[in-house]
């Protein structure tokens, strides 16, 4: 979607792959077979490029500082990608700008075979916090991997005995809803921040998006400015996406992202710039594209393998009878339960946007799960 | 763009091209280097795609027309594409379903050396409608090329002495306003057709788009009935272009095009679904999308080389500092007055619109004419 948007500005892509059959390969003017974590690789694309940016976590900062070092432009910084790819350092770079975020504990899992991290002091936080908790590891997890839920004092011992490095293990925090905010940054420090998103996890996947959805708009504002001061805090350069907790009236910062990321697919249709588009133009160092709203509501259901194999490529014809669907599939192959697209639909009325949007993702072989989004919407 | 708009779809697009360097090649899944007027090169692509489409008006009908009895599916089909390419064929058809057409007369030049058409016949013809006449090529012209404005009987011969084949002979128009309407059609009939446009052109080539602009709304749903009754006449599939002038509270059909359109463009952001989308949902016998229009008025402004070879690239700062402006560059070389792409603003107001498409396009290093559009619309 980022090389899309490029196209569109007439920028010229070159995508470091380590796959032919890539979904950005077939849209990036320029393809270079290799791995993100090699270090000849990067120096390869970093001889056909003005910059280099990114569209995972899949970073090795020892290499990227050598890059720097030589004078090859890498947006978001290592700072940035450093907080964005080790959770235990987000966290404490937040907290100690005053960001609140969930109860936690880090513990350093060490290498196997080192004594393992003492069972008191997790004992005596899930005292406090209650139990089951949520255990993370602080590197390398997404899209729910690398997260466990354990209900008591054996599941943590069985959840940490294999891992290697920092854990992160915190309250399991009874939210009301989960949010998003896009920030875009440019090295100036100029900043736009679209709206913030009520999102839909199931078993940490994201599966849909409300902008605004059903939440009391001044959630909405305290999320958007709380996501804007994240971003100056990670010193920002790009997108950012910051997912927050909403619970108990409070607002605390779970996650964020030095990317463009799935909570803002939205902005494609939904926003005067989309997030791919300030993405390009914030690391290229020039003016941002305004982030104001273009419709009411807007909802994005993410479209995934049905379970008998369902390829939504095959299903084009049910998905786009629906209208206004705008439907996006990543040219991946089907298979169950694999993201392989999203739709977006705009609106007026939060519910009638969300209906026709998953109407559209079931059309395309998305199973819907039983429920979401609480119909009623949210007391403020 | 249609290469964007497929890759969002999940659709992968080969493209035919002349040259490696050619703006589509960098964005579109696979690269068939060839000329689409070569039948081998017509038949490697046709053995890469289920359908074959055109971004232009280089075709060779016999060709075709021996790769659609092998079973290679063309759309549009081959009469709507000879409707498309050959202006005297384009307007009989229409003469004979009614639609009003500019007055003219066909004349046959024949090759070179062979006696030349009437000049009592043109005389004859100027008596009727003045001078001057505009003659223009059957086949072949586009952007102004192909076509010359004759003030007496001399010019006229001078224009025809080269020419071999088919010339309609024209009167000027004394029109108050040229429009455009876009239509999409599937091969089952089913039509969408987008609000009409007003368009300025300065020697044949379209500078700006105002939708609606300054047009009595009488006129702008006139305009859009003509167009869908071309669509259905040319048995269009996929997007045709219609092109009208508004002339003395009369609307006639002047040009007609089997392809997305410049006067299209705006619908990228300015529509739910653009005229690419469109195009290739068209051709693929997909549902429609909706041509609602999502603002109140919209301005498409071209971006051309300006005189001291400015690049637009390099003046992305200036462009996109401007609110709002939609900029799209189609990674060509910078010559002065090349068309180089174009900047859409959305709005509520069209003078205010117009101007900051405009501002855009002038920072991007594009010349504005003197006057185009007249700022105080048109009376009805």
């Amino acid at each position: 979607m980022a090389a899309e948007a490029a196209s569109a500005l007439g920028l010229s892509v070159a995508v470091l792959s380590e796959r032919p059959d890539d979904a950005a390969c077939a849209v990036a003017a320029e393809v270079l077979l290799g791995s993100p974590l090699v270090e000849a690789d990067l120096r390869a694309l970093a001889a056909r490029a003005d910059v280099i940016t990114f569209d995972h976590e899949q970073v090795d900062l020892r290499i990227l500082r050598t890059l720097v070092a030589d004078g090859v432009v890498i947006r978001p910084g290592l700072e940035t990608l450093e907080m964005a790819t080790d959770k235990a350092h987000m966290r404490s770079m937040l907290v100690a700008a005053g960001i609140p975020v969930p109860p936690h504990l880090v513990l350093d899992a060490g290498p196997a075979g080192d004594v393992p991290p003492s069972p008191g002091e997790i004992e005596g936080f899930a005292a406090t916090h209650g139990w089951p908790l949520v255990l993370k590891t602080s590197r390398g997890g997404y899209d729910g991997k690398g997260v466990w839920i354990a209900n008591d004092m054996a599941e943590v011992t069985s959840v940490l005995a294999p891992l290697v490095g920092r854990v992160l293990v915190e309250e399991m925090v009874p939210f009301q809803a989960e949010l998003a905010v896009m920030v875009a940054r440019r090295p100036s420090g100029e900043t736009v921040t679209w709206p913030a998103t009520e999102t839909a996890q199931v078993d940490g996947v994201c599966r849909e998006v409300l902008v605004p959805g059903r939440l009391p708009s001044a959630v909405v504002d305290a999320a958007r400015a709380l996501g804007q001061a994240v971003a100056e805090i990670a010193g920002a350069v790009g997108v950012l996406a910051v997912e927050l907790f909403w619970s108990g009236g409070d607002l605390m910062v779970n996650e964020i992202a030095a990317r463009p990321h799935n909570s803002g697919h939205w902005t494609i249709e939904g926003a005067v710039t989309s997030q791919f588009e300030n993405h390009l133009r914030a690391v290229l160092d020039l003016p941002l594209g305004s982030p104001a709203p273009q419709h009411a509501q807007v909802a994005s259901v993410n479209i995934f393998g049905g379970g008998a194999g369902e390829d939504p490529l095959a299903l084009l014809p049910g998905g786009l009878a629906l209208e206004g669907a705008h439907v996006h599939l990543y040219g991946k192959a089907a298979r169950p339960g694999r993201k392989l697209g999203h739709v977006t639909v705009c609106g007026d009325d939060a519910e009638e946007v969300r209906e026709r949007a998953w109407a559209a993702a079931v059309a395309l072989g998305t199973p819907r799960p039983q429920v979401l989004l609480s119909p009623s919407g949210h007391a403020s």
